[in-house]
């Protein structure tokens, strides 16, 4: 699907005579930086993202410290005491009847294998001709096989993760995102729902407000409000929070009306928000980064979809543009994140596999400054401890030892082209059956979501008296008995105390195969017709 | 290792003219209740204990409720807004655009394969030689042959868990516990870490006291700390708690004093504690229990060790009886769980793989009454979310495709015998090479820990001023300065106000293999004959 990774062989900050280059990581340097730092292997073994990173990182500026906008709890956080023993360790010769850990000859696991495609020939038809066997072995380590196997994997681990898979993280985190300053850390997440939780706990208090979008993911509004933590909501457009209704719900807070204090955390999607669909744009990020500076609010940047961005669409049945011709062209399409503008370290961004390899491995990273990570590991450490080592092996022999960083470019480069003609195909159903009389959008950028704008005050209903939920239940149930189900936009609203002015329906291209897309836009069509008594 | 299982077919509840026998679940009756039941096997399938739990269960009365003990973080969770569209899923025809699930084409995965042990092969080496490579393809439910394949654990999954395996732990479940109301309900976990924090927050506020052993585990300790929660210090035998003092703490609390209200939640694990390797006895278990009801105290029995129960150690050179000669005889040597006495439903149990089949799972459970573990799912839904799918496959298919409950109890008693020939290579090595004038211990009964009382009093420093925390440190490093590493009782402390009078070291007999544990223990026995200048 992709051509070859545009490899740039180079080495990077060694010292062979000639100054270091401190060029930022590239797929085609990291053998030469792998080759400087060993990764440790054995069981549980510590290890951190400065083992990784390119000698360019450690020339940026330092990140500034956010101790006051922790709540009490993160504040709190010590380390374990168990693990002071650890120093110990090290001594040659020690026999250790100290970690309570069960011996790797009670796993009753002798190797775990998976057969997965060989890039670029990335479909189920293609895996199963082309595709390969891959197989972890219990003792992979010992025999010289592997960085990783299932005597360390299947035992207890590191909050941080297994050291091949941070160096992973941390790798691709250099080539994609390369923060604008020296000390951030990545850490494994057991996924962005509890890394989600973990920042509100590290972040607010019962009673504290954020600040939402004002339509947003509704697991992160019910996290929030279990909490207690209500949604202050922003104004949006088409790409998504609008700088200035930020600017505005902070410069006029009311801390007696509101009946508490100002809010300093902000949660977005900045690409293909949930359920928008929206992306912010590049000169977005800027403009809000800056009033999140003006205010000295905290960003969590909550990004499943930044690899779905998409091919620009070009109107109902054109093609869609070639696929980016190189890896670094690929990388070029890519909107800036805000990890990769934050100078401050104000930015926790929470990567996921969920829309990109599997919802299932529960294995996700967060990357943001050292002391906000490690006050994120502190946390995982009492909680959920570590993402499972099964996850971990699978996906490691995947990532790294299988595909590495440019198969994984082909396989995101082969997932846009496929979402790109996914959603193309209903953007095309939308134009040939949704009435435009009182049906809008625009075209997603990225994501799995399209977002329908419905004109409800031209439902016959509205004349009679009928509210806003009253018509919108309506529309979704004439849906569902035509046959198509999709999400009403009530379920997104942070703030039920704003009445909704506009109606919105929430459709996802990502599921249901084309012509079943095709299909239910129909339905959709048929039941808007009746509803609104057109034609 | 182990006979096969003592198969006792019977029907149970089934109204084939005859009165239903109700009796409770055993492994032979497992697959007449598979029969009743079909297991839900759709993407994020709900399922409950109820579906799978034989007809017994229900003659029971039901459990208590306990809203009053509940914090308020917990009693305010709601469920999820997104949930009430799957009442809709079910109308025929129906395409959903509704669910942002990805497709399944894109999971990079054909199969999943593992090298498993065949019962009652056990070892390392047989499994090379008589294992079998089970395989989760990714279409195995549409091709009829397994019940859960990759298509649904690598998607989104429901907290409680997948349905096959929420089957599976239930029948475990009620075969082992069989629980004495009605309405018990199991949930997967992400671990037992991860429960107890969530129990933690369930129960309590930001400056409570929860009800602990003396010594106890050090992580259970940093999470109630980190939380801001304390804890109450009960005294403890070599049974572990004593009722007594359990009894004394709660009837004599005085809340000005401690600045905060009479505790409510007791934390214990009963069977082979972490640190002290303590077990408590079953008459022990109901007179704790009596004072849980009488003080109305909701106890979290935190279960890693239930089935290293160990054989009855007979002395030095005494080689251990024989294995249990059939399931049945091996669940009687089993000391009930407090989920077994729990007429009130006022425990939480939480269950865990760590010491029995891999701790890098980060697959547990817990079980409960139906009010407790519908909380504790709806906290899961907002923070953990659900345990990795490629865990749970992986663990499906050897728990129950592969083994089955009977393969897994002869795997139980395998490990019942190799822990008791550790345990027992440990106590020789003790009684060999350690000085008993100053050091004693009781032998373990269940768990991986063994427990030295050292006479610290008798140690030159004592008579020099030397306090408890000195002679500690003195010792332990002259134990690493001889080459072997144990834990100091110290780092499990529950309470730090309360002076230490007795001083202890935690040896593991679990992660050395028995040449190395004799030789670490005659290190101790040199280091401690030097520091007690001893000979």
């Amino acid at each position: 699907m992709s051509p070859p990774a545009a490899v740039e062989p180079q080495d990077q900050g060694v010292s062979n005579g000639a100054p270091a280059t401190l060029e930022p990581l590239t797929v085609g340097s990291v053998p030469a930086r792998r080759a400087k730092t060993k990764v440790p292997t054995g069981v549980a073994a510590a290890s951190s993202s400065d083992m990784f990173k390119s000698a360019a990182c450690s020339t940026k500026p330092k990140a500034k410290r956010f101790d006051h906008l922790l709540s009490i709890e993160s504040r709190g956080r010590k380390g374990s005491s168990l693990k002071q023993a650890a120093q110990y360790l090290k001594k040659p010769g020690l026999i250790s009847l100290g970690g309570g850990l069960p011996s790797c000859e009670y796993f009753p696991f002798e190797s775990i294998s998976m057969k997965i495609p060989t890039p670029p020939h990335f479909s189920e038809k293609e895996t199963i001709e082309t595709g390969k066997v891959v197989t972890s072995a219990k003792y992979d380590i010992r025999d010289g096989k592997s960085d990783l196997d299932l005597e360390v994997s299947l035992n207890y681990g590191q909050s941080i993760g297994a050291a091949p898979l941070v160096r992973w993280v941390t790798e691709h985190t250099e080539i994609v995102h390369n923060p604008p300053y020296s000390d951030w850390q990545c850490s494994l997440s057991v996924g962005s729902t509890s890394s989600w939780e973990i920042a509100l706990r590290m972040f607010c208090e019962r009673g504290d407000y954020i600040l939402t979008e004002e339509y947003t993911f509704a697991t992160a509004l019910e996290a929030a409000i279990s909490l207690g933590v209500r949604a202050a909501a922003c104004k949006m457009d088409d790409q998504g929070l609008l700088p200035e209704s930020l600017d505005e719900v902070m410069s006029n807070w009311d801390a007696t009306a509101r009946g508490a204090r100002k809010p300093h955390l902000l949660y977005i999607v900045p690409s293909g928000q949930n359920p928008t669909g929206s992306t912010h744009g590049a000169q977005r990020r800027k403009d809000i980064y800056k009033v999140a500076q003006k205010h000295d609010i905290f960003i969590v940047e909550d990004e499943p979809y930044y690899f779905l961005q998409m091919q620009p669409y070009k109107g109902a049945g054109a093609a869609p543009d070639a696929p980016p011709s190189s890896h670094d062209e690929f990388l070029k399409t890519l909107i800036p994140s805000y990890l990769n503008i934050d100078v401050d370290g104000r930015v926790l961004r929470l990567e996921s596999f969920s829309k990109v390899i599997s919802p299932g491995s529960r294995v996700g990273w967060v990357v943001g400054s050292e002391q906000i990570v490690e006050r994120y590991i502190r946390h995982s450490e009492c909680s959920t401890q570590t993402a499972s080592g099964m996850a971990q092996i699978i996906l490691y022999k995947l990532l790294d030892e299988s595909w590495g960083h440019a198969g994984y470019f082909d396989w995101l480069i082969n997932l846009r082209m496929e979402y790109t003609n996914r959603r193309n195909k209903m953007l095309e159903a939308c134009e040939k059956y949704l009435p435009k009389s009182i049906a809008s959008w625009n075209p997603p950028a990225a994501g799995m979501f399209h977002w329908i704008k419905i004109d409800w005050r031209q439902h016959p209903g509205f004349r009679e008296g009928k509210d806003h939920a009253a018509i919108e239940d309506s529309i979704f149930k004439a849906a569902i008995e035509e046959g198509a189900l999709v999400s009403v936009g009530s379920w997104f609203v942070a703030d039920h105390s704003i009445p909704e002015t506009d109606m919105f329906f929430r459709a996802t291209y990502a599921a249901a195969p084309g012509d079943k897309i095709d299909e239910a836009i129909r339905r959709i069509g048929v039941a808007l017709r009746a509803e609104f008594k057109l034609e």
